[in-house]
């Protein structure tokens, strides 16, 4: 099977820059506003082959360029190599149909795109371009290609990602402030077709997330204004004279005042959205919770394309703190694993580094941390040696604004910002420099796995965490501060979550955290589901699961009683229901559905249900789920290919998986999983 | 007057990544195979203005993004600033108008572009986009913008050079070989433009820049062929159903073998190129010479279009060591600066460098020199500023690859080329080692106009002369030696012509490498035109004025009489004409009109009529004429601005000028020049 290749990294790059550069907000667009990596521009591909017969093939090319083709010379009579031509080489066009003859000849394909991403596919018995040829752009060393299974066919095109799509009409529609309110009964990001009977005439799309929002004609985050004519190819086209298509847009309503015009035209929404099978379920006899998992897994589908967005509305960019939670999110949804490697691809870009991921300090961290993450669950080692000389490249950038006491600092161009709480940031601050920890921790990790000596980033472990307790414990306060140098000694949630949840506190401290911080309502509250993810995680792996399934119950619960479909980027339960959409000082600033909200699915499968691999890629994998807290329930998680399904019912646990190496643990005992068998244990 | 502004170099950046990308040979594309530098994709532009009353300006831009207006809140009643919100902000779309209140505003245009020049027209009384606009990538500091004379309104697109055009027809058809042969009367870069009668037939375009290629169906080197349908659009297109375009090529003849579509056919040329003006003349009493002057005029015309390229019909890239003498032709021909900073800007790309500069070590050098050339030729200093920071960064690229004893050497990805020669290429080599102290000197000088410390490469320099003495004189042969690693000790014109050239040897030195190497007929000669300019500036500088223009007369001349209207890549005297096409194994592989074959009016200019700066921007200058070599004659020249005319008739010289500063050198005597005034010599 032939691939398209390309610069390895370099479609995930390209489409990365295109995603960065898709957010609309009241008819502009608003690029990202840090420096966006860009492709190469000119790329040459080669492979080498020892035919032994004759054999043909052709190039097609994203791109300008051509393809050469070249053997050495017949020896000399006495044996001897002739000293020139070095090589017998015959350059072609694309589409040719080249024969090359029974030798050792190496293929070099040459191609340039000024706009585009330069790609190439090569098709022929034997020679046909896959991930056994390598890529180079002229400045370093040839590296093996990149390509996916997504992109096989020759009249496919790397720089269009292919969603899936389904036509969907309005499952309502409204007569209200004189116009019409369409509701498309759950929240969608889509392309909106409309169907003008006889005659295109002028008309206003108010978009909306929420009812409100599309009703809100002056102040709705999106919206276009139709006019007969002229209308600006950026937002969309007519595809024939009285049928116009918008561009990519996330919503539930469209409200359109002109009553009269929304009567009489025909809507509709092309649904664009990547397939990912459903491998995961879960209920119980609780319907809250059933809900808020449907919820979350609708709101992660939504927030899942080419790459892990934050939310779908407003940014649609690729932030690599809300990748990070959605990658654990992933492992207990979809297990994809192309995905992760497209969004680590996208955020790292290119070296040189030109600022800190997002020109956030700890999404360096984080991208870095991330990247032992997507082993343990793939067991990839071929995308982890890929993308090891860029881990080494930021470990290298982050090493390089590192105090004497080995605490990573924000330069003024940085932003620090670990959560919008108010944590202390007045010098080098105690979060951070956990998260420098658990990326140290993640280049030993990847480098032993690589044959690597670690021992510089054993040292620097050791050192950072020695100087953590010296610099940032507090006795008095049996907690970790968040600054030593401002002197107000204040203490957040934030960095005692990442001192347990990575394990770097004894069991006394970790006693200490959870009684002086976790556990006391004298220390602020963490208020956004993105940092909330942690904290959920932390008290889970402590214990607490009444006090974190009563969490999830009111706080997810809670936006579903506010009428939410899918999860919001942050709730406050005690916001009047008028100011419940705003955030950013713009009263629908706030996206409704965004990925890290889904982390319910995350806490349930991981700890709740208690799945987790005990080596990479769930070689081996335990389950200990948690009984007695939901009642009754069934589950299916993915275990890498696998499927464990666990169920209780009757007084009865039954477990079955289709994989081996699972164990399933109930309290002491412990069981071994056969595959293709279902355990059943009394309980 | 309004501008329309970019990051600074991305034009140049951008234009230059479109035409390394744009060469062509039968019928595929050949792109430079070195990385391609960059445009930034995303960028922010920034202005701030102390608006006394309200007014209104409206912003369009190449991409897309979004207008940000802001300015700071009023002071609270007890004149404190409040400490939120930090701005008053409003973002607008492009092309709305928009109206600023009487305040201390700032404006952000805020450009992305996925596939071309991000860049910006702000029109308005008060607010415009011009060079006080400043442009930054989100990764670095505000620096001035880049914009141009040539793009002031709203309706261009930087992305589009904007050529002039002539539409020139065929001088002469000849039915030959069953098809018809058009002549243009003289080489041009121009579309074809092919008017059918009645119905689009079948027909082959070969294209020649001489009659024998363009006859030579199978090898000529561009060729199209244009079937009924299904035309390759990279190729050109269909401008109505029956007038097809070509993209640009260079040729003048082409040749059509299907002999009764040509007769059908209307055949026309849009001849693309830069008017630049004429401001040099010579006419002299040797009907050859001025037939030299006249067809290096054309030459390099030819080859002079947004940026210097090497020739016209096959690369068609910007070559630095090629461009580098484009700019001393161009001070005696057109003066144009902005050719110059375009190419400049083009060939250094950003930072980091990722090799040298079309992958050759002395390209770097030739580059780094050309800044201080540049400022000579214009004191600009605006420029000079702008571009220190990449000849620092340059030389810091050059100064890691060079050893213990100062020497540069070539690294296993640096092509070491000086020339095709056969030079003793083992080690490092005493060429490039001139090329880098040159390169100090140029680093030394423009460092002092900008007020730097130079006491770094004032000791490199004198350091590195020093080592060159004393590891490459060879005291024996009265001359610099290639190499001296490799024990051959083999003497090459090259290096000799550099260090007397820059002016380092002694009299008694350059005396004898003018008796040991430049007389010498044992040391191999220089065939190609490319070095044959220095050697003949420095021939002229030693003032062997006769053996230069006999050099010019047969060598040039030589080219003339085989039928060139323009200048050659190369020229063998000696080679039989069926072969004088060819080069790089290729019949019709020569460049018949190369920019390095313009030479003789930099020769003639700056030594013959003796014309030269005697600081920067021809503040002041002198003209020290060869009398008595062409007899009588006639020359105009540039003085910046201004224009030297100077002539020598029936034994009186004329000389004026309309420019302050200049002297006349005639012998031991000097007679000042005064501006508006003829002042003539009885000679």
């Amino acid at each position: 099977m032939a691939n398209w290749i390309w610069y390895p990294g370099d479609f995930e790059i390209y489409h990365g820059m295109k995603q960065n550069l898709e957010r609309e907000e009241r008819g502009f667009f608003w690029p990202a506003y840090w420096k966006l990596a860009q492709c190469r521009r000119s790329v040459k591909f080669s492979n080498s082959y020892s035919l032994k017969e004759e054999t043909a093939f052709t190039a097609a090319a994203m791109g300008r360029g051509y393809v050469n083709v070249k053997w050495e010379p017949p020896l000399e009579p006495d044996g001897t190599r002739p000293p020139y031509p070095k090589w017998i080489e015959k350059k072609y066009r694309f589409g040719e149909v080249i024969t090359c003859p029974a030798k050792d000849v190496t293929i070099d394909v040459i191609v340039g795109n000024l706009e585009g991403l330069p790609c190439a596919f090569i098709e022929g018995e034997v020679i046909h371009s896959d991930g056994s040829w390598k890529a180079g752009d002229y400045s370093s060393g040839m590296l093996p290609v990149g390509c996916n299974k997504d992109y096989t066919r020759a009249g496919q095109n790397p720089m269009v990602f292919e969603y899936t799509s389904k036509l969907c009409k309005p499952v309502e529609a409204e007569e209200i402030d004189g116009g019409v309110l369409f509701d498309f009964g759950k929240e969608i990001t889509a392309e909106t077709i409309i169907r003008y009977p006889e005659l295109v005439k002028e008309l206003t799309l108010c978009y909306g997330e929420s009812r409100a929002e599309a009703l809100d004609v002056e102040l709705c985050y999106l919206k276009q204004h139709l006019m007969a004519e002229g209308n600006d190819r950026l937002y969309g086209a007519f595809e024939s004279e009285l049928v116009y298509r918008t561009r990519l847009r996330a919503f539930r309503y469209i409200f359109i005042p002109e009553g009269d015009v929304a009567k009489e035209i025909e809507l509709k929404a092309d649904y664009k959205y990547v397939d990912f099978p459903r491998r995961s379920k879960f209920a119980c006899q609780d319907e809250k919770l059933n809900r808020i998992w449907e919820v979350s897994e609708e709101t992660f589908r939504l927030a899942s394309g080419i790459f892990f967005i934050d939310g779908i509305k407003r940014d649609r960019w690729i932030w690599s703190g809300d990748a990070y939670q959605s990658y654990f999110i992933n492992q207990y949804l979809f297990y994809d694993a192309d995905i992760c490697k497209r969004t680590i691809l996208a955020l790292r870009g290119n070296d040189p580094i030109p600022q800190h991921i997002n020109t956030i300090l700890d999404y360096s961290l984080y991208w870095l941390i991330s990247i032992e993450n997507y082993y343990n669950m793939t067991g990839d080692l071929e995308f982890v040696r890929m993308i090891h000389p860029k881990m080494e490249s930021m470990m290298e950038y982050c090493r390089n604004q590192v105090d004497e006491h080995g605490f990573i600092y924000g330069r003024p161009e940085d932003w620090v910002f670990i959560d919008w709480s108010d944590i202390d940031r007045e010098g080098t601050i105690s979060e951070e420099q956990f998260l420098l920890a658990r990326s140290y921790q993640a280049m030993i990790a990847v480098g032993r796995l690589l044959g690597k000596d670690t021992g510089e980033f054993e040292q620097l472990f050791a050192e950072l965490k020695k100087n953590i307790w010296s610099f940032y414990w507090d006795e008095a306060q049996g907690a970790f501060i968040d600054s030593f140098s401002s002197g107000r000694r204040k203490v957040s949630r934030h960095s005692n979550i990442f001192a347990v949840l990575f394990e770097y506190t004894t069991k006394e401290e970790t006693e200490s955290i959870l009684k002086n911080v976790l556990l006391n309502d004298n220390i602020t509250a963490i208020t956004t589901p993105y940092f909330k993810f942690y904290e959920l995680e932390l008290l889970s792996k402590l214990g607490q699961y009444d006090q974190v399934l009563e969490t999830i119950r009111s706080y997810w619960g809670g936006m579903l009683d506010r009428g939410a479909s899918t999860f919001w980027e942050e709730y406050k339960p005690d916001e009047p229901e008028e100011e419940q959409y705003g955030m950013y000082g713009d009263k629908y600033g706030k996206s409704l559905c965004h990925a890290w909200g889904a982390s319910p699915i995350y806490l349930i499968g991981r700890y709740f249900i208690g799945l987790r691999p005990t080596s990479a890629a769930y070689e081996t994998f335990e389950v200990e789920p948690q009984l007695g807290i939901f009642g009754e329930f069934s589950c299916e998680l993915p275990v890498n290919e696998g499927t464990l399904r666990i169920k209780l019912e009757a007084g009865k646990l039954e477990v079955s998986t289709d994989k081996e190496g699972g164990l399933l643990k109930l309290g002491a005992e412990t069981f071994e999983l056969k595959r293709g068998e279902t355990l059943t244990v009394s309980v």
